[in-house]
């Protein structure tokens, strides 16, 4: 059981009229699930109450109409309509004897409102955020008033839905309070702009009004971002302190962290666990009242060390606590080996980016738990136990055979190389990807407890020996290579001239291939690869011009909030990046681009070409197998799955979810794995 | 009445099983609602019968998880618990007498299943289309056989709905029996790759599927795209046409156009009424089934010339019956002045790609028919019938005092200058925009139409003209102004030393202003007006050099399909394009600019600067009758209300909007105006 070094971490904490089961709370996060798929999002924040996180929270929660999010799915309260679906999230969460929060949010200039079309609301005249061609307006006293009126009756909702603890929201450079807050935002002339206690005025008024409404029996969190690490921006030991000292006894809790998004959920590629410290530092000597700040915290030693220093009273986690949803109890229960530690890596935050559930590439589980019945911590036994064969150790075949092996199958997991982790663990040699490891440090964990898998390495396999090892179950997970003809989204047919140079691809890097310089690098693949590969041969001297066909680099990782730190590190490594150009043809000195609009041809002197295109799968076990059904009939192998990337070339959290899924539904009788959902209610006529 | 000319016009048209009405056909078009607002699509389907269009189809439609849309919001039809929201479609479209049709989609690797996490399907091993970081996978045999089962049984789903037409998609380079079709996305060496006949053996069966499974009640469509405007695509005169003669007696009916979707709605910017004429002319020839075609058509003439010529037997229209659902009925009675035309601005499609609720510059109504009770011809009378005075003519005044007049008060349009139509008269006249004049073609006709209304020009009206003029109802529509100062998205403070150099705004440009050459033009609206004024200076000699912050030029119109042609165009006009910067100062000599990433500056000599940043609303009338109650009320003036670009500055579609809510809702009773929403029901425990 338990290290009572831990105790600590098991205190209740008193957030005004309520008590927490321990210190773990999960903080507000979207989920692309929210008022679409509610009975998704509810169960997904019931099983971190079962995993002892003390406080779940919704993510952001829409108020009104006069501030909606779409297409983004949030949380939605606009009238009494919308109770029952949050109500259900409560009932979960309370069910596990945990605390649930809500979220309220009205994001004024940041939401564009384009659902209902309703003009959106700003201290002072602007354009939206991102690119819609619509402004906000400045808004009247009558407006603020209104919108005081509004919070408040969305929280007497929210009290009667269940929740225990009731958010204003100003985080994030997105709440409309927080744009109330700054200069740039905030040119009014009134008693609601100009000198700061003006400009907090609104913040407080929320504030009061909610703790009026519904502080008898719900605690009132402030969220608010103390620095924005932009110039111009609040900063920590400036504007954020003033205001946080200025409101310090007023709500019930205090939810401190950074503004923008991107700087608050920073990707391990680019910051280290504990990355917000310096913004905590200090501010609970300027408040009796507890404090929640987050920092990616997977230890639960720095966990713990958080609370004796006095620098929080709660540990706040998003992506820890959806990569590991049962982290708490993992700690309570001495199993603190089993944690599965978050990669950093945000494609939990491309849900919410494309409005679609999110998914997490150490717990594949996630987003699935109402959906498809998984669970983080437990699956159910194979009503027939037998042996499995799984072939290759990369992410995809770890987790199959990990499930496999719960689930009571005999397991011969078998890897051709020396190395455990296929492609995960040659990327988590490229800079910034260390963490990435983590995918195999909690898998051969659990496997090194699993007795039923047993594990060969440096053991290729050929047809004839996958026939001979008889498993009745046979499950191939080869992985893939990264193509070397240039064919991708860009090129749908190879690049003529491409043997003209020479020509390397991410498994040559990673290989340690030596390129010679001036490498031009052509990023058809959009996502991390490109940029770390151009980075590392940075690093090694190399000159490398970056050429894509997107209008920026590593277009994707918008999505993972990661886009503007990786053309910045490209452009201070002093890489030429030439944007909007594909390639035409290759010469002995060089490549041929040309502009993705004009098609205009472009000379581009190199010594070597890298192609981060695309990626064949290495079906060629498979396809052996499956073109000699009497050979694998009398084999008495009765099935035989491509798994993860060799069936087809995605991210690590595809493949592990492969995996996951593979190992699951092999023996799933026909028409069991329908996906729940829900749908709209028909007005009735 | 009708004039007899366009008889041919309503004649009714047997396809398959089915019979027309007559030749006015809604071919499918996304619209944002879809199977998340059902009743929304269901009643805006049902409004075009109602309007006379003979078919009324479905957008692109789900048949299963195995190819799902997410997050764009299209019809779904993955299983018998989809049939009744489609059913209420069926109905409203059958209720006035139309056919109702359906577009069943599987887009493989258009579509790369966000939402259902399953593996996209294509011919061939690929990337999916655009930049998710995943690969869709070779479909084997059993998955054809598969896909031709979901497709027939979605079918039988359809005919269950109540569905007249049934298609099989294979256009705009989307749907998956269109990939088969061409060699860049179909790699395969079996039976299904290869030779042109084998290439179109999918799409062959799908059509035979579908007629063996509701052939007897349904007739079957086709929607192929026989060009693709793109080097090594389909071309109209190669294997287009190819496909098409293969395929000619096989469905009911085709429907024709190009891919992909930007070349098949060209905005009005770019291509005129009639612009796929070219790729329709001869397939008749080929077939005797009847075909249906696009163009943009709002001209009855061209209509009738084209049944007349034997180009098409039906006269398809997506755009020109968002803009006027009215549109057969006002050739039906003779009413053709009357008809709305649509301008070509592609507004319509920015709600597919926002996942939002199209909307239409033309027809406010459009998307407001179910949630807010709205018709496009026809509005609910006041109860009081009043004087009303709306100051300002431009799009939202001349919309406001149109509704007004509709609803029968006594309306006095005043417009301080010569010209009706603020914005919209001087907006047209840049390159490329005549065409949204039509906004006040309409609007005049209609109000010249209406005796309730007297226009007023060349009057400019401050507070006392207001006051004596003792309206009870007032208006103000007095439009917006280009900032000068640089403030907008990226700069939150105006720009430094703005005036050390001549600074111009749009609407100086527009009002005729000559700018010394080169100039800087700074974009940080992202929607057309930079590229347009950028074209126009180039047009007069001058050296434009366009700088924004977004990493391509006018981004905003990727929603509106537009955005790859305009920075084509600047380029081959050879306006120099610096994105992803932002500006730091300005000097006599020219403008600092930064980089967005590394803020490295970068000076840029310029003679002068033209700002497109936002906008600051005229509400100069506005605020000295608002801070006066006291002289409004002895004025007798119930009612003052901002609208349009006066309320915040947006686009012609919501200047239109505002007109058109403020004249229907100034006088609704207090807690009338709720928005009607479906949301989803809640699995019972």
């Amino acid at each position: 059981m338990r290290d009572p070094r831990y105790d600590l971490l098991f205190e209740p904490v008193h957030i005004g009229p309520v008590r927490t089961r321990n210190r773990f709370y999960q903080v507000p996060h979207c989920n692309g699930m929210g008022h679409v798929h509610p009975s998704a999002m509810a169960r997904m924040r019931g099983i971190k109450a079962e995993g002892s996180w003390g406080v779940v929270c919704t993510e952001e929660c829409e108020i009104s109409p006069l501030s909606e999010f779409s297409p983004y799915i949030e949380a939605r309260l606009w009238d009494k309509r919308d109770i029952p679906a949050l109500a259900r999230m409560c009932d979960e969460v309370h069910r596990h004897g945990s605390l649930a929060g809500v979220e309220l949010a009205f994001n004024g200039y940041s939401a564009p409102n384009r659902y209902s079309r309703e003009i959106p609301w700003a201290p002072s005249n602007t354009p939206v955020r991102g690119y819609d061609p619509i402004q906000a307006r400045a808004m009247s006293r009558a407006d603020i008033k209104q919108l005081r009126e509004m919070h408040r009756a969305a929280a007497l909702r929210a009290r009667q839905a269940g929740f225990d603890i009731i958010y204003v929201y100003a985080g994030h450079d997105l709440g409309l309070p927080f744009h109330f807050l700054t200069q740039r935002n905030n040119r009014r002339d009134d008693e609601y702009g100009g000198v700061l206690e003006n400009r907090v005025r609104l913040l407080r008024e929320l504030i009061e009004d909610t703790r009026d409404a519904v502080g008898d029996r719900c605690a009132v969190a402030v969220r608010l971002a103390v620095d924005e690490q932009v110039a111009g921006g609040l900063t920590r030991d400036g504007e954020g302190a003033e205001i946080f000292s200025m409101l310090a006894q007023l709500p019930d809790l205090w939810d401190v962290n950074v503004a923008n998004w991107s700087n608050d959920s920073v990707t391990s590629r680019f910051a280290s666990e504990g990355y917000q410290e310096a913004f905590l530092l200090g501010l609970k000597a300027l408040t009796t009242k507890p404090i929640v700040g987050v920092g990616r915290y997977t230890s639960p030693d720095t966990m713990l060390s958080l609370v004796r220093r006095g620098v929080l009273d709660l540990i706040g986690a998003a992506r820890p606590s959806i990569a590991d949803p049962f982290l708490p109890k993992k700690i309570e229960e001495g199993r603190m080996e089993e944690i599965r530690e978050c990669i950093g890596c945000n494609v939990c935050v491309s849900g919410d980016h494309t409005s679609t559930p999110l998914r997490c590439t150490q717990n594949p589980t996630m987003g699935e738990e109402w959906r498809r019945g998984w669970h983080p911590e437990s699956v159910e036994p194979v009503s027939h136990p037998n042996r499995a064969l799984v072939v290759g150790a990369g992410p995809a075949g770890l987790e199959c055979a990990r499930i496999l092996g719960a689930r009571g199958m005999e397991v011969a997991l078998v890897e051709g190389t020396r190395t455990l982790g296929g492609r995960v663990a040659l990327e988590s040699r490229l800079p910034g990807l260390s963490s990435w490891s983590r995918v195999l440090d909690y898998r051969l964990d659990a496997l090194s407890r699993l007795s039923s898998v047993e594990i060969y390495r440096e053991s290729r396999l050929e047809m004839q020996d996958v026939l001979d090892f008889a498993a009745p179950h046979v499950f191939i997970a080869t992985g893939s290579s990264w193509r070397r003809d240039g064919l991708g989204r860009a090129l749908r047919q190879p690049l003529p001239g491409v043997q003209s140079l020479q020509v390397f691809t991410p498994d040559d890097v990673m290989a340690g291939a030596v390129l010679p310089s001036p490498v031009l690098l052509f990023d058809d693949d959009h996502y991390y690869m490109g940029s770390v590969l151009a980075e590392r041969l940075a690093a090694q001297g190399v000159e490398v011009i970056f050429v894509t066909p997107a209008p920026d680099v590593a277009t994707w990782t918008h999505n993972t909030l990661e886009q503007h730190r990786i053309q910045r590190r490209l452009l201070e490594l002093n890489i030429t990046i030439i944007a909007s150009h594909s390639l035409m043809n290759v010469t002995p000195e060089g490549v041929v681009a040309c502009c993705a609009y004009t098609d205009r041809p472009r000379f581009i002197p190199a010594a070597s070409l890298l192609l981060v295109t695309s990626r064949e799968p290495e079906q060629g076990l498979y396809l052996s197998l499956s073109e000699s059904p009497e050979q694998r009939l009398s084999a008495g192998i009765e099935t035989l799955t491509l798994v993860g990337d060799c069936l087809a070339p995605g991210t690590i959290a595809a493949a592990v979810y492969s995996g996951r899924r593979m190992a699951r539904e092999f023996d799933a009788p026909a028409g069991s794995l329908i996906m729940r959902r829900e749908i709209p209610q028909l007005e009735v006529l």
